[in-house]
């Protein structure tokens, strides 16, 4: 029963992944159950929804069954929403049916450390193998292909997003962190899908990114794990993600010693050292951020970025000089250079710049931006201009709407070149902060830190086998 | 022209800081303009307004003055909104009419390095002090004084907020900052004070801080500069606030080479050396920060927090294993130790526990804390009653609305314990934030790092003397 050698990919996972039927074990109205909350996600799915439940005939618009083996059609996707108890006969029902595979949320199996629960995971499996059934979890919130509007577990998954580039493919172990990460959607950032493994005995991580390197929608893959059985599948399948131009952004958790035994509890995990997770970082080119709450916008903005040119040079355009000392510090942390401007960018920064501001980088082009749009305009295209620098930071102050947020976004397009705005703004969902996360263009970051990190991670992707974990990082 | 060897404080900043009449030189209804900015600001102020420009004889409700010298009362407090070629006679006229100071934000003074603006800057200073006046500036965006609606400078600062306790008093060098950092209020944060100084030649960011120290409804202070002609004198106010029972909270902006230099065009600062700010924070007992955007939480944490006790150790109660493992290794990274529950709690535990959870800490309540919000509460109250533990983390998975918020608030006041709600949600300001925000008893945090470094400082706060830089900042 051991796992394969490779990870999982397109073809093993499409059926279960992108389902044109659902159906749902354990289904019903009540709100606030888990078969009530997962029947509410199914309310928007475009294919066939099968509610399994012996106790009604019908549930809302759907019929509903009273056995898997009574549905219609083999169901691509079971969704087990029924207590740990019944879990097994009900898989063996949708092997028996034909399944293309289930996801199964019941806790209580191999996380509690208990042999008989332990036992109770490994009979899963092999009721799933024998019938060559694709299996998520146990102990799993499920997952979301926001793409096709399958969303195939209890937790509020982010609507739909209109059709971007560079939306974000998001996976995580914990079903709650997942579901707190994707939350990312209410002010902007778009996921192509949200995909939690749980326990894991079946698909894990490794396999969900390696599905997620073979779907074309997805710009970037945002991961958050705790343990793997074998992360030589995980480093596979980032390698086969980045081949398809797609960067992995890695945030590990359980590195400290409580936080691995924690691990243990909450999904049976081994969380490994910190020493094997460099090593794994190093041998499969993921970028790896150490506080969770840069993970989305890092990817988002790896999502976005074109492919890394020569210079390594950064520019920083502000309209403060607070922001712009802090943007200095912070490349400074990060290891990032800010080059001094050359003779033609000087000269075309002095004729914009009001007198008393001085031609530099970082460019403070001092409070007038607000008053005078196109000041920061100027500067910004006399900046992206110069050979020397390959992306522009744009510390954004306030909260307010500016059509320079479009102009920057454009702008970095136009050149090729990634635009960051730094929102400094401590009104985190205020004005603009909407407009700049859906540009194209723009990647909106709400710390310089994980910024100038991301540039340097992003840099150095351009030349294969360097150090990809942030040099700030306390598990460097 | 020394500066005062000791901070200011109350009495000699009460005239100016806590104005009962405000003239405003430069005044106009202009949209966009320094002038038009600033009226806009007095318009609720309850004191007296005398808008002085001789082109009008009024501007909107306003009598408007053709001079300073015309003025019916000697004016406590006067902005200079004027060009830089007008500001020595415009302040001369201020110290001719006995005003108690004035706040001067043309720019173009010692912040570009030129011999002939420094001496500029220092007439600008014999006339302050010639005339027995507080001069905030040059190149200043003035201050807030939001205790009383006295918004006396051209940036949009935040509504005066309901009365409460432990409210924030802000203090920056760079009034673009000072605005970024004080729009937290758009989502609950309380500041009593907005104060930015600019140049810094007369009152500085030690006087600021001197000032708040003797301010009752200011309960802890956050600030972040640039530069100190004397440290010593920072080190003195900070005393004064200590002593009065307020944690000042620190961000050093130019410790970077780039930094420093960008510093030194913003407002003539010399940022000094990364030793001579430790050895200021190790003596003055201010708590640092390294990333601009924990300050305001940080603050508002040390404002809300009570007195530290003996109990060093902290205990975690999440509703998802996911966040539980990474409260874990950030507590690690900020050197928090999280002690086993002890046999008592360990039992309360069990007993509230669903059967596959783990009574341990972190205590992983598991996703039941959704349906069954007594799940958390039963929780919350266990580890807050075991002595061992100081201050309870609450990782907040997912933005809703949620009566647990209001009870760990209340639980927070009555055990006499801070309760730190780190949210996890990437959704930033989603429901539930802004009732985090305003409680009395919540500290609430949007990074775990942050969180774990702040109740760090908090907890040595009451060992005087000890290190006051977080364990993990790169300045250490």
């Amino acid at each position: 029963m051991s796992r394969s050698k490779d990870p999982h990919g397109r073809d093993a996972l499409q059926r279960l992944l992108a389902p044109r039927s659902i159906a749902l074990v354990g289904a019903s109205l009540t709100p606030g159950s888990l078969g009530g909350r997962t029947l509410k996600n199914l309310e928007g799915f475009p294919g066939s929804v099968y509610p399994v439940n012996a106790k009604y005939q019908a549930l809302g618009r759907w019929r509903c069954y009273p056995s898997v083996e009574g549905l219609p059609e083999p169901p691509d996707c079971v969704l087990l929403a029924v207590g740990k108890s019944v879990v097994e006969p009900a898989l063996a029902a949708c092997a028996a049916r034909g399944a293309g595979g289930a996801v199964v949320f019941a806790s209580g199996f191999a996380e509690t450390g208990r042999t008989e629960d332990v036992v109770a995971q490994e009979r899963l499996l092999a009721i799933a193998r024998a019938g060559g059934m694709r299996l998520v979890g146990p102990n799993s919130a499920g997952f979301a292909n926001l793409l096709i509007d399958a969303r195939c577990g209890f937790p509020e998954f982010p609507a739909a997003p209109p059709p971007r580039r560079g939306m974000i493919g998001l996976v995580t172990q914990s079903g709650a962190l997942g579901l707190a990460l994707s939350q990312a959607a209410e002010h902007g950032a778009a996921f192509s899908h949200v995909l939690t493994c749980g326990n894991s005995c079946d698909i894990d991580v490794a396999d969900y990114v390696a599905y997620l390197a073979e779907q074309a929608e997805c710009g970037a893959i945002a991961l958050a794990y705790e343990g793997l059985s074998d992360p030589a599948r995980l480093s596979v399948a980032a390698q086969r993600a980045q081949r398809n131009g797609k960067h992995v952004v890695v945030c590990k958790l359980g590195l400290s010693e409580v936080g691995a035994s924690t691990a243990r509890r909450h999904t049976g995990a081994d969380a490994g050292c910190v020493r094997s997770f460099r090593a794994l970082c190093l041998k499969s080119g993921m970028v790896a951020v150490e506080r969770i709450e840069t993970l989305v916008e890092t990817a988002s903005f790896l999502a976005k970025a074109p492919k890394p040119g020569e210079a390594a040079g950064v520019a920083v355009a502000s309209g403060s000089g607070g922001t712009a000392i802090l943007a200095a510090d912070a490349a400074a942390r990060s290891g990032v250079t800010l080059p001094t401007p050359g003779g033609q960018t000087l000269a075309r920064l002095a004729a914009a710049l009001p007198g008393f501001a001085a031609a530099a980088n970082p460019c403070d082009a001092s409070a007038q931006v607000a008053a005078d749009p196109a000041l920061m305009k100027a500067v910004a295209e006399a900046l992206l201009s110069d050979p020397a620098y390959g992306a522009l930071v744009v510390p954004w102050g306030k909260a307010y709407r500016s059509d320079n947020i479009a102009f920057l976004g454009e702008a970095a397009l136009r050149f090729g070149k990634p635009v960051c705005l730094v929102w400094m703004s401590q009104w985190l969902e205020g004005p603009g902060a909407r407009e700049a996360e859906e540009s194209p263009g723009l990647a909106l970051f709400r710390s310089l830190d994980a910024c100038f990190a991301a540039l340097d991670a992003w840099h150095r992707s351009g030349r294969p086998r360097s150090q990809p974990i942030a040099r700030s990082a306390s598990f460097q």
